[in-house]
């Protein structure tokens, strides 16, 4: 399973009440961490997450809501007593940003390896069992949107390994998406294995303007995380003027982008009760949840 | 009155049950912060203090967990529509650390202006009211402690302005502190002003070791805020090696500085329960009191 737990859906500023927005998503044991604004290490905690088994940090982009808690994070998993390398993926403008901020932790017992996506590209990267692309997405300064996908192994297929004369004794290895060589014939996967099978995707775009790239590049995801601000829809110039979105157009994405289910995050301090735009937000699109601390979900591969 | 608050009182890493240690007073409506770790600004506002206010933030050291929140406080406090510069001191590796952190706050509306104690020499300031006073401490990398002392007016005293012939005109004038000349006559204060008259002290040491330098520098404190890292007698060896100080330690400064009132603060996030360990501690110093979120007091000259 695919263990996802919002960690806050606050934006702008902490505030007694929410988290900054950030997202943890687990799977095998492994984790990826998007975005680390201040008070992040503390969700992590109270949602009982650990920290040692943190391998990648994304950042969308680097207005201190999102990175702030960076510092801290790192020198608490040091504590941890992690010593195998964490890879940091962000948009151009990612290694200054991590140099300026590594001032207040400056010795670790792991390395980092950074990878600065090229803000004007899709980009993609495999981390793991988690394959990562990167869109560039509308915020005033470099911003990155993010879908994460699990892959999922073709089905063995009995009725093709025996039409093919595949050999008992090279079936596991084969489905395991290894050649083999046996008694001079070259037996390869596709002999054995089914059709593709649909994976894990989950997507994650804070901060952003809607943008029409982003529709085709969060398609079919299981899971859409996505920023809504302002709910009160006579915000719409403050949402163009700082570049973010309100909830009728995070939820018209979702439905145009066909998603399963949206989540609603980064909430402006100034929106006390998100709840009061829901039921019209469902009018657009019905599957969506409102982002709060700790909000969890389990995604496994369908039947 | 001087107003103080203790935002945090834990050391290391912001835990759910722990803000990190930091302390913010305020006299006449101005405020002072000392130290800012990540979540400080969070404690803030749970306790309703304002951020627009705060004119000068002192830091006794550049670990993490004194200085991480320190970029979302700025945004936080710009925020606020603050356009007056606010004067931050620390010991020697402030402006450098200051440049790093901002790389996630490069634009201020207001001016930040940078004073850097020489950490081998007792320093002082004066800022509004609050008269500072830095000494270097004990911590394996540039420390300091503080006094904050806010000076009490010399009483007017009628007897002495009619010994000395002066004018009752000028009474007033006089007893602001400022010279006046009347008919080829110079006036001064001294004239009408009586005996030096105890002000309100206090101070402020996390993280250290004890030093002796430190008994004389908190002296006769109204309040006495130190850190007390481990409860636990046997964990003196880790005290030792970390350079920080067990709460017995920090009550035998206490005492033999003959100050009034002590807070133990900078808990280990291993100390668990630190109330296991008061008894002992009050033994040696009796007005001790455990820091806790949001800790309140407020002094003022005595009658």
């Amino acid at each position: 399973m695919l263990d996802l737990c919002l960690l806050g859906c606050g934006g702008g500023m902490p505030t007694p009440e929410r988290f900054l927005t950030s997202m943890v998503l687990s799977y095998n044991g492994r984790k990826l961490l998007i975005d680390c604004g201040e008070g992040t290490q503390v969700s992590l905690k109270i949602y009982k997450l650990g920290f040692k088994s943190i391998d990648t940090i994304l950042f969308t982009h680097f207005h201190a809501d999102h990175i702030a808690g960076l510092p801290g994070l790192l020198l608490t998993i040091a504590g941890s007593g992690r010593k195998d390398p964490i890879t940091i993926m962000g948009p151009s403008g990612l290694c200054n940003t991590i140099e300026g901020l590594r001032v207040i932790a400056p010795s670790l017992p792991y390395e980092l390896n950074l990878i600065e996506f090229n803000a004007e590209e899709k980009c993609s990267q495999k981390m793991g069992a988690f394959n990562i692309r990167a869109l560039p997405v509308d915020h005033g300064i470099p911003c990155i949107a993010y879908s994460i996908y699990i892959p999922r192994n073709k089905k063995f297929d009995r009725q093709m390994a025996e039409n093919n004369n595949v050999p008992i004794k090279l079936w596991n290895t084969l489905q395991k998406g290894e050649n083999c060589k046996y008694q001079n014939v070259v037996y390869t996967p596709d002999m054995v294995l089914g059709k593709e099978r649909r994976g894990i995707k989950v997507s994650y775009c804070t901060d952003s303007r809607p943008t029409s790239d982003l529709i085709q590049f969060v398609e079919n995801s299981n899971l859409f995380v996505c920023e809504g601000t302002y709910g009160d829809e006579e915000k719409f110039q403050k949402a163009v003027e700082y570049k973010h979105m309100l909830f009728s157009e995070s939820a018209e994405i979702a439905k145009q982008a066909n998603v399963e289910e949206l989540w609603l995050t980064h909430f402006s301090p100034s929106m006390i009760n998100p709840e009061e735009y829901l039921q019209k937000t469902r009018n657009i699109f019905s599957n969506t949840v409102l982002g709060r601390n700790g909000l969890k979900k389990s995604l496994g591969f369908e039947n």
